[in-house]
């Protein structure tokens, strides 16, 4: 399968190489970008290179590549110089949530960098609208929102800081559907972005009914895995009320909606489970608790569930009526 | 496949054969249970049964079938008799959202059934806690609410009044299981019960933030195909935030409770799209239009996605640590 790698024009800057920024790295280079990644930490370039492996070699898996992985790999310079960033049509900061170190890394950017550059950031915790100050540009400054793994994941967020652009925003819509994603834009950078948002008023509310002894954690995650779940990724929201019928759902609202957890606090019982040091997968305590076997099954599993999704949602596509594929 | 079809010791009676009514016999059929279907409304017999029908060839292309379809229908007896529910196991009423009427069939069903029936309503608008108090005993009294389509949705919300035993939620337990449902049980009637309800606290929030100029239907659409829509089926709500690792979600959540909509009303957006007298797919009009052909693209592929999400989650049980399949 060589020589089927096409190259694109648009060189793209990564900083950092944490979790993220990797699975960025390895998301751009399988669409063929070439990538001038900065490794600003010590040690971060080796970890950082062996995770962008990993993750093409799960691209290869996926069967998203036209040619081996070593074809992809040599499309990427890792450094720690801002300098190499020089000719970069796009560059994204994914460094750690901290707003005096994110503020030197973008003024380091800018000065490197051209006025046509684009300045991003993957932050999900730093208003955009604050960090754009720290560059003399702010108009070409972003807020571009990545889930992980970059490369399997259709969903893409575009937010807009206060002095963002039209002409900035339009090209990152434009260079997010040539990357495969259905990007969605945020005309202001409000907590939570939209889906996380979304997902805390589904927390406040649960956490409320369980609190009350309404039901139960095991038999709420049952709920969203087989009603929501089998429709979400072909429908959204919307979509789903359009479906079922919009009448019904008015009358729902009007007798539902005053009936809703209004509260700004967290239960009592999230508050113990956070109390005793739960942190979920990662040291088998949490909502659920995990052997060290199953931990790494579920990982393994959220993986090979990524790829099936995946695979699954390409034939349902966005715009449905444009294409016999949701037809089948 | 003659010869394959394993019958079921226990009689089911449905009452009443519109949509959902003739959905979930056919669910039943397709499981093998011998059905008592009573049809109240006049025609009602012969739609239903053609409904019932178009179901079992559906389960045939899902291919969860063991025997030739004539063979699932020989399981099934339709009448107008409410004596031929003698000998259920169980009776789910299916009729219209009224509760006049249905005071008045389950008067009818429980003086011709054994107190050992138990006695089931697929409502989804009306309270258990007032309809068991139109029987005599109360305790065997029960909410079941399927999703359509009832064969190939994991889904079964088991809904208890304040009257019904433990006994008798056992009972629908371990029959729900048996369907292969992976049931959630709701220890009290709550409006909306709970997958619908956490959608409404969904829409609350949605409805406040593109009515404020924050996002579009589209773009939240978007959001929740492509980010929910890439774990939901795997995960549910607690087992995801498990395993993106407590801590953050806690600290999140302090910040954003204060910043969710509380409103009771519906957005004017809304309100608007209403007025209007939007059906969704069924006239055209809804937050999305649609020509005749595009709705008829939407059913479709809406069942076509059911039967790939059903045999997708069948790879991806609940409980993930006692099989190999969700680690593939």
């Amino acid at each position: 399968m060589n020589g089927n790698l096409k190259i694109q024009d648009n060189t793209i800057g990564i900083v950092g190489l944490g979790l993220m920024g990797s699975s960025i790295i390895a998301s751009l280079l399988a669409l063929g970008h070439p990538v001038k990644a900065i490794a600003p930490i010590h040690g971060e370039k080796e970890i950082g290179y062996k995770r962008i492996l990993e993750q093409l070699h799960l691209c290869e898996k996926f069967d998203i590549l036209q040619a081996p992985v070593e074809e992809y790999l040599s499309l990427l310079t890792v450094s720690s110089e801002y300098n190499d960033l020089e000719d970069c049509h796009l560059v994204v900061e994914c460094i750690v949530e901290n707003l005096a170190i994110k503020e030197t890394v973008f003024k380091k950017i800018a000065e490197v960098t051209s006025k046509r550059t684009i300045l991003a950031s993957n932050t999900s915790a730093i208003p955009i609208s604050i960090l754009q100050k720290a560059v003399p540009d702010p108009q070409r400054f972003i807020g571009i929102h990545w889930a992980e793994p970059a490369f399997a994941t259709r969903f893409l967020e575009i937010i807009c800081g206060k002095e963002t652009d039209e002409e900035t925003t339009a090209a990152v819509c434009k260079l997010a559907l040539s990357w495969g994603k259905e990007p969605t834009v945020l005309r202001r950078d409000i907590r939570g972005f939209i889906t996380n948002r979304l997902m805390y008023a589904v927390y406040r509310e649960i956490l409320h009914l369980v609190e009350k002894g309404d039901t139960s954690f095991a038999d709420a995650d049952k709920c969203f895995r087989y009603d929501a779940g089998s429709w979400m990724t072909l429908m959204g929201i919307f979509r789903r009320m359009d479906y079922e019928g919009l009448k019904d759902y008015y009358t729902a609202y009007s007798n539902i909606f005053p009936l809703l957890s209004n509260s700004d606090g967290i239960s009592l019982q999230m508050q113990k489970i956070v109390d005793a040091h739960s942190r979920g997968i990662q040291n088998g305590k949490g909502f659920y608790s995990y052997t060290r076997q199953e931990a790494m099954q579920w990982s393994q599993a959220f993986s090979a569930f990524n790829k099936d999704i995946f695979h699954l949602a390409a034939n349902y596509p966005e715009r449905i009526s444009e294409t016999s594929n949701g037809t089948k």
